[in-house]
C-alpha cells in the first residue's frame, strides 16, 4: 500500500522492473561460473548448518575438516595458487570462490581462510620455490593442514611487537624457535588445536647477536598427532561462534628447525649466519612481507557483506509475508514492509550492501592485478593495501550491524537457531576483529592519506606515524591539505560554481560525489591542523595523537565512504539505460543520501548543507524507500543465494 | 597519561576520588540487603556460568531448573508475593532481586521472570483468592512450575488479534480451549517444552456466540510429565541463546477446562453463561488486564541495563591492563585506556549506564507504589506504563549496543566464551523483542504522548490510535503542542530569556533539559502536524502512519531521553556535595551532552544549536572524559558485580 501513492504520475518516474538473472549476472560478474560452483557445493553440504548446532565442538571440528578437504577436491579453495601445483592460477577466482562461501556455514569459510589463505598463502607469497614445492601440492588439497602462527596474547595489533624469538644457530645451521615470555604464546591461531602438522611461525630472527625484526619460519608442531618435542599446544576452548575452527595456543621451547625452514623471498641467512636481504630498510622489509599477506583482509571484507546478503534476505522474505496490527484497513494486518519504519531499517542496508558489493568487486580485481603481475608497482600496492583495509572494516561492521538488524526486525523467529541469525550473528563477530582490527585498519588508511602515500613514510610502526604527523613532516600534509587548497579544489569540484553545492539536484552523482570528497578532505585538513598545533602547544605527541584519534578514523572512514560510492557510480555509468539502471541507480541515491544524513551534523557544522536542504534530503530518502519497496524481494533474490544457506522455513518458505 | 594534562590548574576543578562502598551503596539504594542476597547466591551457584557452555542442552535446562528453585528457597524469588503464600510481600524488593541476577546466568534469569513474573504474575494480578489459594504457594517454592502462554506463531505484538478461542460451555460449565488455525499455536512459551504442569492460556473467550475479547485461564498442560489429552506441544528447539529455558509451542484440541478456570479478577461468566466485568468497555478492560503485567517489562529493562554493566566491568578492567603500541614513549606500549578513541567508545557508555540506573530506579520505586497500593490511580498506572516501555525499550537497546561494543573493545580475547561476551550477547540479544518489541513499545509510549494521557483515548488499538491522531482528535493534539504554545513554554524553560540556551554553560543541567526537553515538544507537535496534513490531503490513515512512523518512534525516544536525564539530575541534586557529587557530575554531563551531540543535526535544523556551540559541546565531551578516565575502574567497581559473574580470568585478573 505504500507504493502506489508513492510517486505523483506527473514526476515522469516510471518504476522499473528487475530482471532478476540479468542482476545476478551483473554481481557475479567475471566469475559468475566460479561462483555458481561455490553454490553448488554449499547446497551439497548444506546439512552442515545443522550440524553447527547439533554437535560436539569435537565432532563438528572434525565435520568442518572434511567439508573443507572435500570442497578442496572440487577446485573450489585453491583457485589461488599455482596450476603446477594443482591450483588454479587465478587470484579473482579465488576471491570470488572464498566471498560466496560465506553465503554457508562460517566456520568452513574461516577454515578455508586459515588453511589456503593464510597458511597457503604465507608458504606461496613468502616461501621461495624449494618451500613451494615441499608444501604447496599437499596442502591445496588439504592432506597437508597447517596454520598461521602470528598473534600472541599479548600482542595483536602489533605485530612487530611480538616476542617470539629465532635465533640462528650457524654450528648446527638451524633456527631455535623460543617462547619468551607467557604474553609471547601464539594465540586463537586457527587449525593449532587439533589439525595442523605445520605453522608458519612469526618470530624477532636474531643472528650473530643482532635483531633482524619479524620474520617468518616453517615449524611442524605434531608429529604423528602428537605436539612436536618442545611444542606445547593448548585448546582455546569454546568460543562465541566459528567453533568448528580449532583455535589454539602455541609455546615453543627451543625448537630447532633447518636453516631452509625461513621463507626466504624477502631475506635469508647464510649458512654461515649472514643476514641478507634485497630490501635495506627493516621497516620496508617488515611491511613488505606484511602487504604480501592483503589477500586476508580482501576475503574478510568480502565475507562479511555475503554474510549481511544472507541476513537482509531472510528478514526482506519475512517482511513480505508477516503481517502486524491492522493499519490500513480491519480486514487484514499490514505486510511489515508496508510500514515507513521497517523501509527505514532495512531497505538502506540493501543499499549499503549494494554499495560494498562494487567496492569490494574494486579492491578484489585491484588484489587480482597486483598478484597477478598486471599493475604490480609500488603505488598500486600501497593503493590496495589501503583499499583492503578500508573495505574490510566497512564491510565488516556493516555485517555486524546488519545482522542484529534483520534479527530485531524478525522479531521471536529471529532468535531460533534454525533461522540462521544465531549463526551468523556469532560467527561473524569475530571478523570486525580479525586480519587487523578495523579501528586500526583505520587508521593505517588515515596514515596513508596523511602521508599521501609518500614512500618514505609508508612503513612507519604506529609511533613513527605519530611522530611523523605530529612533527617533522607535518608542514607538508598542511601544506597539501590547507584549508585553502582544500576550497579551490572543492571548488574545483563543483561544475556550476561556489553555490552549485547548495543548488545541484539531490540524486545528482555528482553532487553526492562533491559531498563526500569534501568531507574526505576537510576532515583529513582538520586532523592534520589539529596535530600540529597540539605539537606546536608542546603536547607529548602520544597525547596529541590520543586527543585527535576519534578524527583520524572519521576521516578514513570518510574516505572509505567515498571510494565506496565512486565504485557504485562508476559501475552504474558503464550499464546500459534500461530498467536495471533504474533500479540500481535508486539504490545508489539511497546509499549515498543516507551516508550524508547520516552526518548530516558534520555538513551544516561545515557549511555545505543548509537546513532546509538537511530536510529535503531525509524526505527524498523517504520517497527512495517507498520506490525501493516493491524491488525488494528482487534485489535480494539477485544475490542468488542457495535456498538451503537460507533455512527459515517459516520465515521465507 | 591523557589525564594528567587533561585539565589546567587554573580551572580550579579538582579531581576527585570515588569512596567506592559509598557509591555502591548510593547505587543499591533502599533494597541493598536484597542485591547483597542475590550477590551471594550467584557467586555461590557461579558454576553454572561454565555450565551453560559444557552441558547439553537437555542437561543445562535440568540444571537451570534445579538452580531457579533452590534460589527460590532462599526467598530472593517470591519478593514481590503475598507474604500469607511465603512471598515476602514487597514488590520494590522483587525488581531488586530481579535486576541483579542479571549480573549471572540469563537463563537463570528468564526462567525466574518466566516462573514468577509471568506465570506467577498472571496467577497473582489477574486471578482472584480462590486461584491465589490453589497456586501461590506452590508456585513460590518451585513444587508447581508454569508457563505464560500468550504469543501465537501469527501474533506476537498484536495480542488482541490473537487466534486461540475459549467457548464457554454452560451445560458442563466448562470452557473449552481451542487453537482454531496453525499460525494461533502458542509459540516461543518458555517452560512450555519441558518443565511448565500449567499454563496460563490467553484466548479469545467466546460465550453464548458473542465474542468477549482476550482473557486468561489456567490450562493444566502435563499430567505426571506426559502432555494432557488434547494438548500438543513442541519444542521450539536450539536458540541463539538462554538454551537452559525450555521454549516450545502449544496446540490446544478442544481442551475442557472448568469454569473457574478463567482468571476472573477483571471479568467473569456466571455458571449459566453471563458475561460479567466491572469493566464496561471492551478495549479498556483488555488494557487493564494487560496493565497488570507491566512488571516484566520493568523487570526485563533493568535486567538489560545490569547486563550491560557486566560488559563494560569487563572492558573496563581490560582496557587499565592491556597495552598496544608505543605511543608515548618507547620503553612501554599505551594502556588501551589512554587512548582518546577508546575513552569515546567506553566512558559515554557508562555515563548512559548509570543515567539508565537511575531512570531505572525511578520505574521501579512508581511500579511498587502502584502495586503496593501507595498511589493506585490510573494517572499513576498509565505513567507507570509509558515510563516501563520507554526504560525497557532504552535499557535493551543500550544492552544490545553495549555488549558488542564491549566485545570489540576486547579484540579476539573477547571471543572466547571464558570471557562472558559470547554468553552476554547471545543471551541478551532476545531482550529488545520479548515482553513487548522496542519499535511498538516506543510506539506505545509515542501514543500516551499525542492523547496526553486523556483517559477516553488510552485503549485504543494501533488501527485505533492511527485513526485517532490522524483524524478525529488530531485538533486537540495540534493545539495542546501547537509551535505557538511550545516556544511559549520552552521560553517559560529558559529562566534567562530567548537567548538563554544559546548562553547557558554546556555543564548547566537546567540547560540540558531545556534541551531535551525542547525536543521531545517539538518532534511530537511535529508529528501531530504531520499526521493531520496527510489526512488533510486524503490519505489512507495507515498510509500516513506509516510515512510518520520513524518521527513518532523519534518523539518516543526524545521522551523517554529526557525522563532518564531528569532521573539523574534529581538524584544527584538530592546528594550531599562532595567527590561523590562531583564525580556523578562528571557521569552526568557526559550522558546529557553525548545524547545532545548524538542528535546534534536535529538540533542545528531547529534553531537550538549554533555551529560555533555543537562544536563546543563536542570539545566539552573529549574533556569530560578524560575527566572521568581516572575514575572508569572505581566506577565499574562501584556496581560490585561478584567477581565469579566476572570470569575472564586473563583480562580481567
Amino acid at each position: 500500500m505504500a507504493t502506489d501513492t508513492a510517486v505523483p504520475a506527473s514526476s515522469g518516474y516510471v518504476q522499473p522492473e528487475i530482471d532478476v538473472p540479468a542482476l545476478t549476472a551483473l554481481l557475479d560478474g567475471t566469475y559468475a561460473e566460479v561462483r555458481d560452483l561455490v553454490r553448488t557445493n554449499l547446497a551439497e553440504y548444506a546439512s552442515i548448518l545443522t550440524d553447527a548446532e547439533e554437535m560436539s565442538v569435537d565432532d563438528f571440528r572434525e565435520r568442518v575438516k572434511d567439508v573443507v578437504v572435500e570442497m578442496a577436491a572440487t577446485g573450489q579453495t585453491g583457485m589461488g595458487f599455482p596450476e603446477e601445483y594443482g591450483g588454479g592460477g587465478d587470484i579473482g577466482a579465488s576471491i570470488a570462490a572464498f566471498e560466496t562461501l560465506a553465503y554457508g556455514d562460517l566456520s568452513v569459510l574461516v577454515k578455508v581462510g586459515v588453511q589456503f589463505g593464510l597458511f597457503g598463502g604465507a608458504i606461496l607469497q613468502l616461501g621461495t620455490e624449494a618451500h613451494h614445492d615441499a608444501y604447496l601440492a599437499d596442502l591445496i588439497t588439504g592432506r597437508l593442514m597447517g596454520c598461521f602462527a602470528m598473534t600472541e596474547t599479548g600482542h595483536g595489533s602489533n605485530v612487530q611487537a611480538l616476542g617470539t624469538v629465532a635465533t640462528y644457530d650457524p654450528d648446527a645451521q638451524e633456527f631455535v624457535i623460543t617462547t619468551t615470555s607467557e604474553d609471547a604464546r601464539k594465540d586463537y591461531i586457527g587449525n593449532a588445536a587439533k589439525h595442523a602438522d605445520v605453522a608458519v611461525v612469526f618470530a624477532q630472527l636474531e643472528v650473530g647477536g643482532a635483531s633482524q625484526g619479524v620474520h617468518a619460519f616453517v615449524v611442524p608442531i605434531r608429529v604423528d598427532g602428537a605436539p612436536a618435542p618442545g611444542v606445547r599446544i593448548e585448546d582455546d576452548g569454546r568460543k562465541m561462534g566459528l567453533n568448528g575452527v580449532d583455535n589454539g595456543r602455541l609455546w615453543f621451547d627451543h625448537v630447532r628447525v633447518p636453516r631452509t625452514a625461513l621463507l626466504n623471498r624477502f631475506a635469508d641467512v647464510t649458512p654461515e649466519g649472514v643476514y641478507e636481504s634485497p630490501i635495506d630498510n627493516p621497516n620496508r622489509r617488515f611491511f613488505t612481507m606484511l602487504g604480501t599477506l592483503v589477500q586476508g583482509r580482501v576475503c574478510v571484507g568480502g565475507g562479511g557483506i555475503n554474510a549481511a546478503k544472507v541476513a537482509l534476505a531472510i528478514a526482506t522474505k519475512y517482511a513480505v509475508r508477516r503481517r502486524q496490527f491492522e493499519a490500513t484497513s480491519d480486514e487484514q494486518e499490514e505486510l511489515l514492509l508496508d510500514y515507513g519504519m521497517h523501509q527505514r531499517r532495512l531497505l538502506p542496508l540493501i543499499a549499503r550492501t549494494y554499495a560494498l558489493h562494487f567496492a569490494q568487486e574494486v579492491v578484489a580485481s585491484q588484489l587480482h592485478d597486483v598478484f597477478s603481475g598486471v599493475t604490480d608497482d609500488e603505488h598500486a600496492r600501497r593503493e590496495l593495501e589501503s583499499r583492503a583495509a578500508g573495505t574490510k572494516a566497512l564491510g565488516t561492521w556493516h555485517a555486524t550491524r546488519t545482522i542484529q538488524e534483520c534479527r530485531e526486525a524478525c522479531g521471536g523467529a529471529g532468535y531460533l537457531s534454525v533461522n540462521r541469525f544465531a549463526a551468523l550473528k556469532a560467527d561473524s563477530d569475530i571478523f570486525t576483529t580479525f586480519e587487523g582490527d578495523n579501528h586500526v585498519l583505520l587508521q593505517l588508511v588515515a596514515k596513508g592519506l596523511l602521508t599521501d602515500y609518500a614512500s618514505e613514510f609508508e612503513d612507519l610502526d604506529q609511533l613513527g606515524m605519530v611522530r611523523f604527523v605530529t612533527g617533522l613532516a607535518v608542514e607538508t600534509v598542511i601544506e597539501k591539505t590547507s584549508v585553502h587548497k582544500l576550497l579551490e579544489r572543492v571548488r574545483d569540484l563543483l561544475p556550476g560554481g561556489d553555490q552549485w553545492d547548495q543548488e545541484a539536484g539531490l540524486l545528482d552523482p555528482d553532487y553526492q560525489l562533491a559531498m563526500l570528497r569534501f568531507r574526505e578532505e576537510h576532515m583529513l585538513a582538520g586532523v592534520a591542523r589539529r596535530l600540529k598545533r597540539g605539537m606546536d602547544n608542546g603536547m607529548n605527541p602520544g597525547e596529541v595523537f590520543s586527543r585527535v584519534q576519534d578524527h583520524v578514523i572519521a576521516a578514513a572512514n570518510a574516505h572509505v565512504e567515498r571510494l565506496v560510492l565512486e565504485a557504485f557510480v562508476d559501475k552504474i555509468r558503464s550499464q546500459p539505460d534500461g530498467d536495471l539502471k533504474v533500479a540500481l541507480n535508486l539504490l545508489c541515491d539511497l546509499f549515498a543520501l543516507t551516508t550524508i544524513e547520516a552526518d548530516r551534523a558534520w555538513f551544516m557544522e561545515h557549511g555545505r548543507l543548509t537546513v532546509p536542504r538537511s530536510k529535503a534530503i531525509s524526505r527524498e530518502i523517504g520517497s527512495l524507500c517507498r520506490k525501493v519497496r516493491p524491488l525488494a524481494v528482487d534485489l535480494v533474490d539477485a544475490w542468488a543465494i542457495p535456498p538451503e544457506m537460507l533455512r527459515s522455513p517459516d520465515l521465507v518458505g
